[in-house]
C-alpha cells in the first residue's frame, strides 16, 4: 500500500470506528420487522435462524480479535464459542449446522446483549490502539465487517426462505411502490480474443479468493447487454423446458425430477397465473424483471435451450469489470430484482440478480489462502460450486467489487441468483 | 347415567365452565417459565413447539363444538383450521407435523389471544346453552378437556426433549426439595387364575378406546410391587446390557445399534459418573428412582435378562385398579419420578412413570369408535404400538383412571415411561 | 408322547431319513425350472436368492445337528457359517441380510455340493444313531425340516418378486388348465362367546411360538364363508378406497401416500382392464379368486370400507380348526390362488392365501421360547407383526396345521396373503 | 483429413472389420475367468453387471448403426433397447441404473447370442457397404469401438468392486510374477510460463469433449516426476491425515466421516499390517507402487499436507504430451499398479493409475458437443467433476491419448486412481 499516503494512527482508528458502527448498524435495520418468534427458525439446513446470525457475525470479531489481541478481554459466554462458530474446524467443534433451529435460548435479548458487548469491547480496543497493534487488527476488522455484510445478505435469503413455507406469506416490509412494468431490448456486445487479466490487485480489500491478478486467455466471445427476464423464461417453461432432458446436464434433470422443480423457487400458479412469494407478500409475476432464485441447473437447460451458454467469469469480468458499481442494491429497500428501465435509471450490471457463471469454482494460480483458521474461509469450498458475478438486490452497495466471485451449489436456488447469455464467435 | 341425580341445567353449565376455565388455566401455568422462543421450536418430529399446543387444542374447542353448535360464532382466523388440525384427515388437510417448529407466526401473542376468544365464546355458549344444547355439548366438551390434559403432559415431555438437546441444559423449573434417597425392596404378589373383567364402565368420562367393559381369561401371574429402579437397571447395564442380543427383540436390537442407545435417553456419563437432563437441569442420577425414559424395547431387554417379562395390560389393570388413585401427578410440581417412601408417602402404582405392558395397542371386543372425525382420535393408531399404564409425574391428577390406555411405539423414550415386572407361576 | 406307540430304532430311523429325503428333494424340484442367473438375485432386502434359500436350509442341518452331534463330521466351508446364518446372533455374526443378492460365490454348483454333502453325513448319522442320539436329534430333524419347508414357501415368493421386476414377466411354470370361473356367495357363520382353548397341545410337532395350548374367553362373533375375491375387492377400489383416509390405520394411510399404493402388488391397468404378473407370467386378473398380495393395512381398510373386521387369530382358529386340512397348496403345482369351486373341489379355508388375522402377534400366557440360539428362531419377532392364519398355494401340505401361526408386518405383500371378514354380534 | 492418402473402401472396410473384431474378443477374454453367476451381480449403483456391459456395448452399435444404417436389419429384442440404453433419454426411457443387478434374464447365454448375432450383421454391413455408406458409418463404428473400450475398463474395475464384498477374496486371474520392489526418488520438473495449446487437434479420433485444441495461459509450475507411492501415503496416515480436517476439502472431510474413510479403498489392516484386495486376491501393500484407488478428496487432502497441490489438466498435458505411450495397460495382464523401475521398463507416464487433475471438468472454449442423442456422450456430465489423465493398468493401451480426459466425482474411489504432485515456482 505504499502509494497510499499513511492516515496518522487516530485518524485510521476513527475512521475503522465509524465504519464498524456503521455496518453493525445495518445489520440491525435490517431485523427490525422481525418478531422474536422470527428470529428462531430455520426452515431447511441451507438456511440460518436469523438470530444466529446476530450472534455468528460477532462471535467472528470476538474470536479472531478480541480473544487474540485484548488483554483484558473476557469472554461474554463460553459456550458460545461452540453454538456460534460456523465451521471453523481447526479451532473448534461448531454446533451443528441443520440443528441451528433448534436452540431457543440464548434470547434474543442476550444475543443483542452480546452484540453490544463485544462492540464496546472492539470500539474500547481501537480507541486505545497503537500503530504497532491497529496495524495488526486493521485487516481482520475489515474481514469481519465484509463477513458482516455477508451475513446481511444471508439474513434476508434465510428469512426469505423461511417465511416463504409459512401458508400466511408474512410481509417483510411492505412494497415499495415502482414503475418498473418494461425492460429493454436483448441486445449482444461481442469481445475479441486475448489475453486479458482478471482478478484482484492487492490495493484495498478483496478476499484471498479474488488474488492474485493473473492473465488468462480468451476467445472471442458475445454477451448479453442483461440478465435473462420471467418473460423470456416463461417462454422456456411452456416450451416445455422442465419436461426436455435433452437440455440439461444430467445432475440437473436429476435435481428437476427429485425434487419436482415446475418454475424458479417461490413461484406458483393461481387461475392460470403466475405468482410468486416475495418479501412484500405474494405477488403476481413481473415478466419484464431479470428471472430470479433458479439454480445454476435451470439457467444451464435455458441457455441450452435458446442455443447460447452462460459466461465464465473470465468473460463476465472482463466484459463488465469498467462499469460503474450502482444498481438496486439492499440499501434500495425493495429486496427484489427490478426491471432496467425505471424512474431510478439503474444499470442492468451490479445489484439485481447475481448472476450464474459456467466456472467452476477454483483457486486462482498462485492463490494462497488466508494463514490459519481464516484459511478456511473460502479454499476449502473449493469444490462442487460455480462462480456468480455482481451483486444482488440484498447485497449491501459497498460490498460489492468487479472481481467479487461468490459461490453456491448448482442447485441452490434461495439466493437471489439470475444469469445473462453468452456465446462463442467464430 | 339413570342412576345419577340430574343436575339443573344451570348447575352442569356452571360446573363444566368452573371445570373448562380450571383446565385451561393450568396449561398456561405450565408455559410461564417459558421465553418466547421456548414457544417456538421442535427438536424432532415426535415433539410439537409449545405454541402449537396451546394452538392445537384452543382449535379442538373451535373446530368440533363452536363451530358446530354456536350459530354466531365468527372463526378466529381461516387458516388455523389448517394449520392447527393434528392429525383429522377426514375433515381437513393439516399442515406437515414435522414442520410445526417451522411457523414462527402466528406469534405467541396471537396465539393467546386466540385462546381467550375462543375461551369467551365457549364460556358465553355454555352460559346461554338449553338443555337441549348442553346434552349435545356436554361430552365434547369433557371430551376436550381431557384432550387439553393429554397435551398438558405433551407440553412438559417436549419441552423436555427440547431443552435436552440445548448445550446450556436449560432450567424450567428449579428443583424442589426432596428426600427420596431410599425405595422399598421388591415384593412379588401372586394373582390367580381365573375370568375377569377389564374396560371401562359406562359411567362416566372415558376415551373410547377403553370401552366396552369385558371378559378376558387370565393365568396365574405375579406382579412387581414396584417398578424397576435405575439402581436395577444399571445392573443390567453393567452386566453389557446394550451389547447383549440374546435379551432383545430383533427389531430392539437394531434400534439400539442405530441409535447408538447406551443407557435410557437423557443419561450422560461424566467422569464415571451418571448424570441426567431433568427439566431442573442436569442432575446425578437417583438409583431409588423407578427408572424412566426408557423404550419398550429396553423394558422388554431387561425383563428378559431378569428372567421375567411385562405385564399384560389386563394383569395390570387387575391387580391394580382398586389402589388408590394417589401418586406423583402433574400438579406436584416436580416433573420428574420419584423414590417411594418419600415424606409424601406417595404410593407406587399411579404416577411418575407410564408403566409399559406387553399388550399391543388393539380395539377391545366389541369396541366402537366415536361417530365421525372424532373416530380419528384413537382407532387409527391401533397398530405398531403398545399399552401403557398409569400415569406419570407429567400427568394430570384428574386424568388418570384404571382402564386408561396410553399407548406408543416401543422405540419411543422421550415420555416419562418406565415398567414394572411380571411373572408366570406354574 | 406316552400314547404313542413306541418305533424301534431303526423303524424310527428310516422313516426320519424318507421323510428328509423327500423334503430335500422337493425343494431341489422347485428349483428345477431356474436358470443360474435367477439363483443370484435378490430385488428387494425382504426377499433372499434362491441360491442362499438352498445353502441356508443345509447350514441350519450342518449347524444345529451335524457341528453339535457327529464326532467325525467335517465342515464343508468355515465361510459358510457366515454366509448362511440367518439371524441367529448368539451363534455368530450373520452376512447382512440386504447383501445376500451380491454375492456371486459360492457357487449354484458349489451350494449343491454342499446340499448333498450335508445330506450324505446327515442321513450317514441317522443310519448309525442309538437311541440315545436319536432321541436328541430327531427334534431337531423335524425342526430343521419344518425350516426347510417355510423357506420352499419363500423360494416361491422371493421368485415372483424377482421376476416380477424384471420387464420381460418371466414364466416360471407354464400355468396348468383349470375353470375356475366362479366363486360361491358369501355365507356368514355365527359363533357363541365362550371360554375356549387355542394353541397347540404337546403332542406331535409344532413351533415353539403355537405352545401352549391355553384358554381364551371369546365374545359372540361372526365369520365370513370365504375370503374376500379379486372381485369384491374391485369395488373397493373402484368407490376410491385407496383414496379414502377414513378407511386406513394412520400408517396404513401413510405406507399408501409413500408406496404410491393403487391396487395389489403386481397388479397393473392396461388398456382399462387389470392384470398381474403371476408365476406364469402376465395374466388378466381372475375376479373369482381370492384377492391375493394385499398388506395388513389393505386387508383392514377394505374389512372398515365393508363394515365389518378381520377376525382374531383365536376366532379363525376356534371356528376353522375342524376343517379338513385340504386345499390349493404348494404340491397342486398352481402357485397361484384359485375360485372355490372348481373341479378339484378344494374347500376354502386351508391353502390358497394366509388370511391375516387382527392378532398382533405375541407370546401365548405361558409360552417358552426354545432353549439356546433356537430360540432366536420365533421369539425375537413378537413386536410389530400381525398373525396369519391357514396357509396358501405356496406351502406345503404337510407343513400347515390349525394351530400355526405365520406372521408378517402389516406393510408387508409379497407373499400370497389374503383375508376373510369377521363382525361383532350384539 | 484431405492430407491422408484415402483408402481404397475396401481397404477401409477391412480394416474397420479386423479393428471392430479384435476390441470385440479382447472383451471376451476379459470376462473368460467368470462364472455364470459373477456376471449378474452389482455391488453398488456405480458399478454395473459384467452381463449388461457386454449387452450395452453391443446395443450402442445396434442402436446407433444398425437400426439407423441397415434397411436390412431386424432387431434381436426389443426389450433390449429399454434393458441397455445407458443414458440416453433423448432416445428411450433406460432401465433404472441402480436395478440393472436384478435382472437374471436375459441370460449371460441370450447375451452372447446377442453379441454374435449383431457382431455379424455389422460385419455384414461392413462387407457391403460402399463409399457413401462407410463414409456415414466409419466414425460412429470408430465411436462405438472406443466407447466398448471405456467398458472394457469398466468391466474390470466393476469386477473388482464386486469380488471385494465377498468375504472370500475370490482370485480374477492368478498373480503375475513381477520384481517390482523398489521405485525412482521423487523429482521436480519445471516449467516456463507462456500461451500453450491443449486439447485434440482434427486429426484421428477423439471424443468430442478433447476438441477444439485451443490456447491457454500457464504459470511457471513444477511437476513430480511420478506418482505418489504407497509408502508415501502410508506416511500422510500415519501422520493423522484422516483425522486432520485442515489438510480436507469442506465436503471432502464430510465424506471421511460419513463413509468412515481410514485408508484407501480396499485395504484391511490385518495384525498390524496393510492389505489390500486386488484381481489376485488379498495381499500386501507394495509400498513401493502408486497409491491406488484414492478419491481426489484424498489426493487433494495429500497435496495440502506436503505443502503441494494438484495439477490442472492443462500443466499435465503441456509437460507429459511428448511421452511415449507405453506403460503397464490391460493387455499386460497384471490388472495392478507397478513400481516404477521393474524388467519391464515402464515409464511412469501412462498407464498404472488415472492422476486426478485439479481441473473440475467444464467444455473447452468453442466446444460441440455431437449431434443428436450422442451428444449426451460427454456433455451432459459436465458438473461436478473432476479430469483425470494418463489411463491405467485397466485401460486397453490404444485407447490412451494425450489430450483423454477422463471424468469422475471427487469422492469416487473404484477406478484405478493415483495421483501426481504439482507446484507454485514464484
Amino acid at each position: 500500500m505504499t502509494n497510499v499516503p499513511t492516515s496518522t494512527v487516530r485518524e485510521r482508528s476513527n475512521a475503522l470506528q465509524s465504519e464498524f458502527m456503521h455496518i453493525r448498524k445495518f445489520t440491525e435495520y435490517l431485523v427490525e420487522p422481525l418478531t422474536i418468534e422470527d428470529f428462531v427458525i430455520q426452515a431447511i439446513p441451507d438456511v440460518s435462524p436469523p438470530k444466529w446470525h446476530l450472534a455468528h457475525t460477532t462471535w467472528f470479531f470476538e474470536r479472531f480479535i478480541l480473544m487474540s489481541y485484548s488483554s483484558t478481554y473476557k469472554e461474554f459466554n463460553s459456550l458460545f464459542d461452540h453454538l456460534f462458530n460456523s465451521y471453523y474446524v481447526t479451532i473448534g467443534n461448531p454446533f451443528p449446522r441443520h440443528q441451528r433451529g433448534l436452540l431457543s435460548r440464548p434470547t434474543v435479548k442476550e444475543v443483542m446483549e452480546y452484540r453490544c458487548y463485544v462492540e464496546e469491547n472492539l470500539m474500547d480496543l481501537l480507541e486505545h490502539a497503537d500503530e504497532e497493534l491497529l496495524n495488526k487488527i486493521e485487516s481482520l476488522i475489515e474481514l469481519g465487517l465484509q463477513h458482516e455484510q455477508q451475513h446481511q445478505e444471508l439474513l434476508l435469503t434465510d428469512m426469505k426462505y423461511n417465511f416463504s413455507i409459512n401458508p400466511s406469506s408474512p410481509v417483510y416490509r411492505e412494497k415499495k411502490e415502482s414503475k418498473d412494468e418494461s425492460c429493454p431490448p436483448l441486445k449482444w456486445h461481442q469481445f475479441e480474443e486475448g489475453l486479458v487479466e482478471i482478478g484482484h490487485e492487492e490495493k484495498g480489500f478483496s478476499f484471498d479468493n479474488e488474488r492474485p491478478r493473473h492473465k488468462v486467455w480468451i476467445e472471442r466471445y458475445m454477451l448479453a447487454s442483461r440478465p435473462v427476464t420471467n418473460g423470456e423464461f416463461i417462454e422456456f417453461m411452456e416450451d416445455g423446458g422442465y419436461h426436455s432432458p435433452q437440455y440439461w446436464l444430467s445432475e440437473g434433470f436429476a435435481a428437476v425430477k427429485e425434487q419436482n422443480w415446475e418454475a424458479p423457487l417461490y413461484w406458483k400458479k393461481i387461475d392460470g397465473k403466475w405468482y410468486y412469494y416475495t418479501l412484500s407478500g405474494l405477488r403476481e409475476v413481473n415478466k419484464a424483471e431479470p428471472v430470479c432464485h433458479v439454480s445454476y441447473f435451470e439457467a444451464d437447460a435455458y441457455a441450452r435451450w435458446a442455443g447460447k451458454r452462460l459466461p465464465t467469469e473470465s468473460e463476465w469480468e472482463h466484459a463488465l469489470s469498467l462499469r460503474e458499481l450502482k444498481g438496486n442494491f439492499a440499501e434500495s429497500g425493495f429486496f427484489h430484482p427490478h426491471a432496467q428501465y425505471d424512474e431510478r435509471k439503474f444499470k442492468k450490471t451490479y445489484g439485481d440478480v447475481w448472476e450464474w457463471t459456467m466456472s467452476p469454482y477454483s483457486p486462482y494460480p498462485g492463490n494462497k489462502p488466508l494463514a490459519g483458521a481464516l484459511g478456511e474461509y473460502n479454499a476449502k469450498f473449493m469444490c462442487n460450486q460455480l462462480v456468480l458475478k455482481g451483486g444482488s438486490c440484498a447485497t449491501p452497495s459497498s460490498h460489492i467489487r468487479p472481481t467479487y466471485r461468490n459461490f453456491f451449489h448448482p442447485d441452490k436456488r434461495w439466493q437471489f441468483t439470475g444469469f445473462r447469455l453468452a456465446g462463442d464467435v467464430k
